[in-house]
């Protein structure tokens, strides 16, 4: 049975996870997990993002599963570079999925988009890019002042989420993937991501390809979302384009996501794109929904395919029966959703 | 009088160009205006994108009005490094200017924001950053290979173009500025630019400050863009946020950008945001008011705050009439704006 470990974290993160663990519980009963204490509280209280010993205990779980991490008392930087990042590198999580739908019953923000219209799935690199920690500074507080963030690409970490993407796309119906960077300004790195991109289009001649800088992507991605299938991008442009994706898809309360590796040396995590929210955290108001579909995410990896979809199945039926605007309850929602996925 | 450059450049850039000459000969009688063929069509021709003597040239002008470049018989970075870029950064034009209003007359994609309720301005950082052209490879084409892209980030080159933001700030009506980066992950340049930020708010009581980070600006831009005012950003995320700020606000196609380099010691350059459009060139169909409101911005730059002003006022007056999706005739638009424009 799949051993789990639970990094519910900080404000809104333990109720939505509560949720989770319930649907979970519900569609696979047994499924052993370990709650971790980790985030904004743990660090004001003991200096540390991410001990090392946790590090190698989770490392004996299949998977995580983590709330939302963060708060604004804690300095930016530290609990994304200290514990949410380090995660992704020490676990070489180099999958990071972020799948977006339209869902029947979500009204998004655009006006010539239909519930259904969209069924997107961005796969982000998760590893590599100006997210590697590469940069300094000099001259610190004088005039002088210059500061460096360095973008590292391989050809072994872009071609294997390239790999992934194109695999990915052949489980769908359109088996379409589209590139984006920016290769007419950063045209080292984009000269590797498209000749590695190209190499791997050669052997899928059943999938087709396309090609978009990401200025452009950004702008068709609200003119025009319904035509993505698979995307596939580095590290930062995923992060700005999953959230505009979310943003057309009925907003980020919605979003999962996995950091994902396939091979499955490393545990995969899996977590909602939305933050901490401490604003509305404690008052059993946010909408467990990101959580429950990155559980489905979750059960997906495993090998629980059938479950997966019961859960992806129920989050449909609960977003088709709501009323838009209509107040939530975090708990109610999640009885509702175990109880569709089982039914 | 005036002493601009006009490079008409490639695909409709030509047809757009000759009306926002129009509009410019109407409003401001005697410009002095010098073509320069410079682009897609040169390049294949001479192989050079943009000669040294080119360069001094252009250098003695007060402006330079700039239609399109490219073309996808042009290996991508040739145009784009060797004529766009090596202009912004010989010219160190550090402000790149994007304003983006929803025109009254306009349909833009969100069904909950109504004509007259975005108007904001993107002052884009246009010398550093990912621009700089810093990076490389090594092993290429082997399994070996590895890529990098080095973002490169200046007090100097930081604190000037904020600079520049609260002063257009303090000229607006709102007086607010949003300063958009990753101060989370990109911790050395995102620390730069939040003191380079701080220190400039601090003279500037009367401007209301706030931060965003770029994912969260970029998903704030399409399910809220009304919140904005001036956004001051680097190279790379101005890059993509003006071109969300365009598809929110009814398309590329109404989009008008000056690179300015606010001394005037060198020329400032002004192009609408769109491309060379190569499937529409020559057809007469392409729509002049980018261009045209690149024009204005061009105006502005020189003094002519009046006549720029009238500008604007014709392109709010031709998009209220227009009949949403009905053909237009590039000529006709331009000698209806002439019209307005003096009338
Ligand atoms: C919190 C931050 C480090 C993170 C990222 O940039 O990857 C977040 O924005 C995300 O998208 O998961
Ligand atoms: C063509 C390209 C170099 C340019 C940029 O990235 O700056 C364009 O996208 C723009 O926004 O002006």
């Amino acid at each position: 049975m799949a051993r789990i470990a639970v990094v519910a974290g900080d404000g809104i993160g333990p109720e939505v996870v509560a949720q989770a663990r319930k649907v979970l519980d519900a569609v696979l009963p047994g499924i052993e997990a370990t709650e971790y204490d980790l985030g904004a509280a743990r660090w004001h209280r003991t200096g540390e993002a991410l001990p090392d010993s946790v590090l190698d205990e989770l490392a004996g779980h299949d998977a995580i599963l983590l709330g939302a991490v963060g708060d604004p008392t804690v300095p930016p930087g530290v609990l994304e570079r200290g514990l949410l990042l380090k995660l992704r590198f020490a676990f070489d999580q180099y999958v990071n999925l972020r799948p977006s739908r339209l869902w029947p019953g979500v009204g998004g923000p655009l006006a010539a988009v239909k519930p259904g219209e969209v069924d997107l799935v961005v796969v982000r690199e998760g590893t590599e890019g100006l997210y590697a920690g590469a940069g300094g500074a000099l001259h610190r507080d004088t005039p002088a002042e210059v500061a460096t963030e360095e973008s590292l690409n391989t050809r072994h970490g872009v071609e294997r989420v390239i790999r992934d993407a194109f695999a990915r796309a052949r489980r769908r119906e359109r088996r379409k993937v589209t590139l984006v960077h920016k290769t007419n300004v950063l045209t080292h790195a984009g000269s590797l991501w498209s000749r590695a991109f190209a190499a791997v289009a050669a052997e899928h001649p059943d999938v087709t390809t396309e090609y978009q800088h990401i200025d452009a992507a950004a702008m068709f991605l609200v003119t025009n979302p319904s035509r993505y299938d698979v995307v596939v991008t580095d590290n930062l442009f995923g992060d700005i384009l999953t959230d505009i994706a979310a943003a057309v898809t009925g907003g980020i309360g919605l979003a999962a996501s996995g950091c994902i590796n396939p091979e499955g040396r490393y545990p995969s995590m899996f977590e909602p794109v939305h933050g901490s929210a401490p604003d509305i955290a404690g008052k059993g108001v946010a909408d467990p929904v990101a959580a429950v579909l990155s559980a489905a995410l979750l059960l997906d990896q495993l090998g629980h395919a059938d479950a997966a979809a019961r859960v992806t199945a129920a989050v449909g039926a609960e977003l088709a029966a709501r009323t838009p605007g209509a107040p939530l309850r975090t708990e109610e929602v999640g009885d509702r959703l175990a109880g569709y996925a089982v039914s």
